[in-house]
């Protein structure tokens, strides 16, 4: 009667959420400041300023038609151009307006580009761990989810692997760096090196293998490292981006796609996009977020404080014997999970009061995540249960 | 290489943005003043001031982390509540906030209903003249478009029509009303007898064949007729609104779906419109947009000055020869194309600096669309020159 899949898709309930609405219900129980919530991947730190301002300054200052009114679907012209040249200066892209499209956020800039370059008998490779809802966009844009595992302990992408996984029917592969849940960055050599086996490929079937991003923690990262932008690596690149973290407003759906100038057939690439957001329903990204971004396009919020959440983490819970991913962006610390069972160690945390996400969702079990994008104090406050926790599995 | 189906959608071009994009060239060419464009459904009345109040007392007084937060998938509890509310208020709908799912407006809506409860094999009835991107959503779902025509002349559902259309394929049929072209409001006999129709034949055929509305004209009704309330005549319905023109406010993207309570496996109903609009990438409707529909929700932009159109246009038009539809509401006035052809017409009008769009891509040859949300003095200073096309036509 319902469309099966898609029913599924409504009822399955993630462990992160049940996780999170336990901690709801035990913080009630106990009081806030006895639960040490690590569950959810929300930004803790506020918009900045600007976001605000520009708001105010656009409503003060814009005629309501023309501010409130459908942009062009691809997007408003003036916001695409601000992206470009913010592209090309940050990254020397050679992008233009052209090759932007403005999406309700990176979920919506995914699913469009997914549907937009597979069908139904394509494969599409994902490096473990993965979000999961990378799952459900493939699926339904009718092609299959390959998982790649990645290199033993860094997390780094496993070329060896990769090509093993690469066949006639692969279309496509989702890179996301810096990684949620792991905070890891991939590091130049290992892009160099999957660009180099893409193309080889590429010309072994005689078809190309688009590199799908996902780019929502580009701006959070925490040491003196280059984050490769892969449509400088790379020509079938389809690069999907959201203001969700960068401006700490994940509510707002406001990102967007760059099509690389330089990708297989670019008018039908790019009229791909097109057809598949109006075909998805998205019309236009929401036209006071484009316009607010575009006033924003060079501040994030105050990432300082992921960074001090980052390194007491990191160094608290190694010291205590805790094997510690090193996260060198994103908001996640990734632990291995004592006892190797991850769902019996999220239970243990749990009796300490700490929640923490088993990564079995991500496809790497074992592991569980830990979200530091919480107050520096909580996580002051939770090591000695971290302490208590690493005790009981001596 | 790319899917073949949302390349078409992508580069298609429709008659209306390239009229559109014409009225613009030619503005610059003689002069704004000069050229008579009936083409684009855009509000043109501002918002009303409470949007921009919202906007404001929101960002001045909410903490900005839960403001721009992600709100739960279906969207934040208390602005469904409010919409719950005001449904119940206006029609007697017995609605509750769990039977709502706030969208990135209707468009969004449609799409996320369609996906849910229509798969490949299924067919969806739609009234013509219609909107054309119900095609494109139905078919991205999987089901097959069957046009139906209407009543001659007065544009009502025809329920022999209908009757002779649904076979044991049909799966739902798409509600417009007021109608977008033809300003067509359905009167309650009409819906009364079409929902007999249709619960008729979901007995013979033994399961729900489903009505999917799409309101986003229910607020610009202008005279003292009863808009009926889907939801209240007939318990397989999903209804989609809009805040577009409601508050004219196009490209913000607001809206939501209402999922009747007596909808048949209630449950499955609901989680299938949660799994699709999670499926297609929409996580949540934007934050801001949510909370300000919330306090906006008992008004409306000025919709005098549409209603002072209407009539002036329709009067007007009647007599100088050409035969209107009378539009009830919306903001289209549907005229019978002199001569039958309507693209030989539209091309006419034209030569008068006159824009109109031909109803073709509605699915109704024969009749061009005339926009009247413009200002009432460019209806004024076009009416001699209407006069004239008419005169060419004697």
């Amino acid at each position: 009667m319902y469309t099966e899949s898609l029913v599924k898709f409504g009822k399955v309930r993630s462990e992160i959420r049940d996780l999170f609405e336990y901690g709801m219900k035990r913080k009630a129980e106990i009081g806030e400041e006895n639960v040490y919530d690590f569950s959810i991947g929300n930004p803790s730190v506020p918009t900045p300023q600007c976001v605000n301002d520009a708001i105010k300054e656009l409503v003060d200052t814009s005629d309501s038609i023309s501010l409130h009114g459908y942009t062009s679907a691809q997007g408003d012209a003036m916001v695409r151009k601000t992206m470009a040249d913010h592209l090309n200066k940050k990254y020397g892209a050679k992008v233009s307006a052209d090759n932007i499209y403005m999406t309700c956020g990176a979920a919506a800039a995914l699913s469009i580009v997914m549907n937009a370059c597979m069908q139904p008998g394509d494969e599409c490779l994902v490096i473990k761990p993965y979000f999961p809802e990378y799952g459900v966009y493939i699926e339904r844009s009718g092609a299959k989810v390959v998982e790649v595992d990645p290199e033993d302990k860094s997390l780094q992408i496993d070329i060896e692997n990769v090509d093993k996984a690469i066949n006639e029917k692969t279309k496509a592969i989702v890179i996301n760096s810096p990684n949620n849940p792991s905070g890891v960055v991939y590091k130049k050599d290992k892009v160099e090196a999957l660009c180099e086996i893409l193309k080889k490929k590429e010309e072994e079937y005689g078809h190309p293998i688009f590199i799908i991003t996902d780019e929502p923690y580009r701006e959070l990262i925490y040491d003196d490292i280059e984050l490769p932008y892969l449509i400088n690596y790379y020509d079938n690149t389809f690069s999907c981006y959201s203001y969700s973290k960068a401006l700490s407003m994940p509510g707002e759906r406001i990102g967007y796609v760059v099509v690389s100038p330089k990708i297989a057939n670019y008018e039908d690439a790019y009229a791909a996009v097109c057809g598949s957001g109006r075909a998805l329903g998205y019309v236009c990204a929401p036209s006071l977020w484009q316009k607010v971004v575009a006033k924003c396009v060079d501040a994030t919020a105050d990432i300082s404080i992921y960074k001090k959440n980052r390194d007491l983490f990191y160094n608290s819970l190694t010291e205590m014997g805790f094997e510690c991913v090193y996260p060198d962006g994103a908001f996640y610390l990734f632990v291995k999970a004592m006892g190797e069972d991850s769902r019996a160690f999220s239970a243990k945390c749990k009796e300490h009061e700490i929640l923490v996400v088993p990564a079995d969702s991500f496809g790497m079990p074992g592991y569980v995540r830990v979200s530091y994008c919480v107050e520096t104090k909580q996580i002051e406050d939770a090591l000695p249960a971290f302490k208590a926790v690493a005790e009981e599995y001596k």
